[in-house]
């Protein structure tokens, strides 16, 4: 599929997935796209765990507790580390959004569907440190996301979103 | 061109740009591709000025004084606005962060070159609020990146990277 058609389609997958496992070179061909992305003065603050082995997936799924990843037959973990681009300015949230993007976008060209889960993991629950821990992961990374990759189940929808005009405009605000 | 071909070829282009304009229509796709990139909870926090009318264009590089950008014929503009997703958390940075990339894989697809401008517009000259008074951009947004648009002049060029096996693993860190 082109990039503009595949950027159109691609939505947040919030429904089951089918039993159908996701091939090794299929979610190689999904990271090497997340690496691909750029990031702040080439610092490639950004790393990935895919996790496809059903023991770790019931270890993260106990903590996850999310109905729509449970079924889920294999999940991107993302891991950022706070380097600077250059003196105190840290681009690592920019640079594991835009791998995140590609990863996104190649998950669709691939035939699955998936979703940015990184609130939950950051924030309320604080389930990040749990699932780093179950994967080994050391101090000096943070896990901020996670990708569940699957066959989708059910239909995909797509949100409402604000008309072009309201955010885009040609020479000047508004215009 | 497929998703996974242009994710890899798309590189930041630091070149100067041939005289040929970018067609309206080409910067509305563009654009339609960065608003199609996901936001936390919907919250839709990016929105784009392109600027390809030589007088504006003429008035942006005064302050942005960037060698690599100068010559190219349009610029597009990511604007964000800090609305929280929920309670007092934030997802603006990787709301535009997804956007840009989308705008880059597009611009890529499209026939062009571009690069993520984003250090020099807030940190070391904070050209960005300059940038926006040029454009007329109320106070609650805040102008935090451009990307140049057009056709590049000179070869395009990857930067080093890690090898796949210390950035990505599978069911567990370093495995």
């Amino acid at each position: 599929m082109s990039v503009l058609k595949v950027i159109n389609e691609r939505t947040s997958y919030r429904g089951g997935y089918e039993n159908t496992p996701v091939p090794k070179e299929d979610l190689i061909k999904i990271m090497e796209a997340g690496l691909a992305a750029p990031s702040g003065c080439n610092t490639q603050t950004t790393s990935l765990i895919a996790v496809d082995d059903p023991e770790v997936l019931d270890k993260l799924r106990k903590v996850i507790e999310s109905e729509f990843v449970i079924s889920a037959p294999a999940v991107i973990c993302v891991l950022t580390q706070a380097i600077p681009g250059y003196a105190d300015v840290y681009f690592n949230v920019q640079d594991y959004s835009a791998a995140i993007q590609n990863m996104l976008l190649a998950i669709v060209e691939l035939g699955y569907e998936s979703c940015w889960v990184e609130g939950q993991v950051t924030d309320v629950h604080k389930i990040g440190k749990q699932m780093a821990n179950i994967l080994g992961v050391p101090d000096n990374y943070e896990l901020v996301c996670f990708l569940p990759v699957g066959v989708a189940y059910s239909p995909t929808r797509h949100p409402k979103k604000k008309p072009f005009n309201e955010r885009a405009w040609f020479n000047g605000f508004g215009l």
